[in-house]
Formats: structure tokens, sequence, C-alpha cells
């Protein structure tokens, strides 16, 4: 069936994770263009001309296009907010927000050490790199609330958010030894429908790296 | 008067500068307390029993902490919905999160070239990473809509979002001669009371440095 609703994704792209999850949650049906990096398909005219940066998400919901990840939970949320990805009062929407946008200290500090090895294989990372990233995870280890989820009681925007990190800081060796809540909180995630069912495709049979095995 | 609301903030910190307009925007009165990063006051103990990171914005509002700028952004339009910052359709507001998440490579790319300057005073910085921070202006060229703002014929939390860093960047010495949208964009902020009398106070009557001229 045609629908007006298309997203370009790539696997192993965790931002694009984040949106497959957030449409999976609300039972949204679309159309799905999973696109391969190697054949730098990424910088191809289709989704240029949708998104000048060349980059997946790539997501079009009729005459809305949002590419921002982020952007693209706030508007699945606000256009289709039922079943809701965010508590009923403003001070649980606070703490989402919030958890939100530290999500992309995660991204940043376990790509800061995945970069490294890509580009020098051979090389240990840096320590101050290891720290890094060691260190956010420590926050986020903080976060995980008694009830199991990353802002309180219920599965929100925020797991959406930074789940697909964690799972992923895994995949790359990362045991979460030190972090007894987040390595139960993942397994939680990784056991929910929208987040296997999602789950990149190429990780299935192939082993991952062992990039983060420090951490 | 006292009041639960509580803005810790740094002069020439963009992220915190984006709050303090929020909160103008919304006639909405707060304890101010600038602190001074050259006497590590972020690093202060008032500050990181809020705010573990150690940075500002460090946002309370009653029992609510955000200390995420887009987070506060998001969550005090949530809480303060009038006078609005976000349109009045699903479809507008897309586009406002889409430029607000956006808004954070507009940092990235500046900041990379400030960072060099201020560790390598005299050296030239890398053309890759000038080029990096022109071609992101490029896209918020196109961006600047007919009627003024970046999201449309209203100032939104989008212009919230981008706006200090555009203003930060000409008083790094981006000229943006290459750029006339968003040189008169710039000026339409910087006439705006909310941006105006929230400018960094020690910009005033001290020259800005001329990192980022060659832009």
């Amino acid at each position: 069936m045609a629908t007006e609703r298309k997203l370009y994704w790539g696997s192993g792209s965790t931002p694009a994770w984040r949106v497959l999850i957030a449409l999976k949650e609300k039972g949204l049906e679309f159309d799905s263009r999973l696109i391969e990096f190697s054949k730098g398909e990424h910088k191809s005219e289709d989704i240029l001309k949708l998104n000048p940066r060349g980059q997946v998400p790539t997501f079009v919901d009729g005459d809305v296009v949002v590419n921002e990840s982020l952007a693209a939970l706030l508007y699945i949320q606000d256009k289709y907010p039922s079943p809701s990805l965010l508590p009923a009062t403003v001070e649980g929407r606070a703490l989402v927000y919030q958890r939100l946008q530290e999500s992309s200290n995660l991204q940043d500090k376990a790509t800061q050490v995945i970069l490294f090895k890509m580009k020098n294989a051979d090389a240990d990372v840096p320590q101050e790199k290891l720290d890094a990233a060691k260190n956010e995870l420590k926050y986020w280890e903080s976060y995980v609330s008694e009830e199991g989820f990353i802002a309180g009681p219920d599965f929100t925007l925020a797991d959406v958010a930074a789940g697909p990190f964690l799972i992923a800081m895994q995949r790359f060796g990362a045991t979460l030894e030190d972090f007894p809540k987040l390595a139960k909180y993942t397994e939680t995630l990784k056991a929910r429908p929208s987040v296997a069912e999602t789950s990149p495709p190429h990780w299935k049979g192939t082993p991952g790296k062992d990039w983060l095995a420090a951490l």
C-alpha cells in the first residue's frame, strides 16, 4: 500500500534507529527505504532533495520533512499523541526533554572512541577518550529509575533517544560490567518489540567490534 | 522578591543565552545568578548539586531542574504556553523542532574554529574547519524565511535556539558578507528587546576576537 509516510534509514545508524522505534511504538506504517552507506546512497539525489546534509534519518510525512532524529521524535509525538511517549505532567515531561537532549553526549563520547579506532585500528585509544565515555556511562547509570526506565516508570521519548546508543555501545564491546543498572536496562530494551523488531539487520549473525571493551 | 525560579548563567555562554531570551519572551521573573567561568564558579557546589556536569545553564523552576538549553526551551514553552514560541500548526512546529535540533551544528562548527584558535593563537585555522563552518552558514542562509525568521513568519524557539550562535559568530569576527539574509536576520534579532537586554554583559565596551573573520 502506498503511503505518504517514508523513512530513509541505514542499518546501524543509531539516530535512524530512534525514528524506527518511535514509529513502531505509535503503530504507524511507513514506506521503509533502507539505504546502503557503502554505496553512498545517503548522498543520493532522492535524499539530497529532501535533506541537503545527505544523512539518515530522512523522514517524510506528507508535506512534512524532518531529518534531525530528535526533532522527528518530537514531531511524531506531537502529530500522533496516542499512545503517548511523554508523561502526563509537565514536571515529568521536563525530565524527558532533559534526557532526550542529554543523549547527544552519549553519542559524542562513544563516537570519539569509535572514530579513533576506525582511523587507527592498531593503536590504543587515548585514555582521555575512554575516560570521557566511561564518565558519561556513570551519569546514565545514575539516571536509570527504580522502575526501570530512564525518565521514570514508563517508556518515553527519553528511552527512544538514549536506548539505541547504549545498545550500540554493547555491540561495540562495552561490557557494562561496572554499570549493573544500565546492563539490566539494555536487556529490558532489547526485549521490547519496537526495539527488537527494528534492530540493525546487519548485526544478525555478524560479530561486532570490541572497540569499547574497556567500558 | 524571592522566587523559586533560578537561572545560573555565564556571560558569553550561548546555550545559557538561549534560556535568558526564552524567559524574557515569556515575561518570567527569575533569580539571576551570573557566574564567572574564570573563577570556576560553574563547578561550584551549588551548581554541581543541581547539575553534575557542572555547566551553565543550570535552570531551576520549583521542583524542576533542566540543564540542557534546548530542553529548557521545550520545558519553558510547555509550562508557560503563552505567549507562544511555537506555531499553531503541527506542520509549523515540525520545522521549529528541526531547526532547533539543527542549531547544534552551528555550535559545533563554530566551536571547532574557536577552540583551535584558543589553543593555537598564532596558527592558521585548518581550511577544512573553516570550510565546514562556512558550509554550515550556507544552510542557514537558505533557512531565513521571506518574512524574516528562521522557521516562518514569527519569532519561535528556532530563533531562540539558533540566534545566539549566529550573533556570537559575528562577535568572533564573522562578517556574514556572503550571507546577506543572515546578516539582516541578526540585525533583526539584535534589535529585539529579549535579545538586546540579555546580550552578554562583558561584550559591552570590549572588542571581540577576529577568529571567524574568514566567514
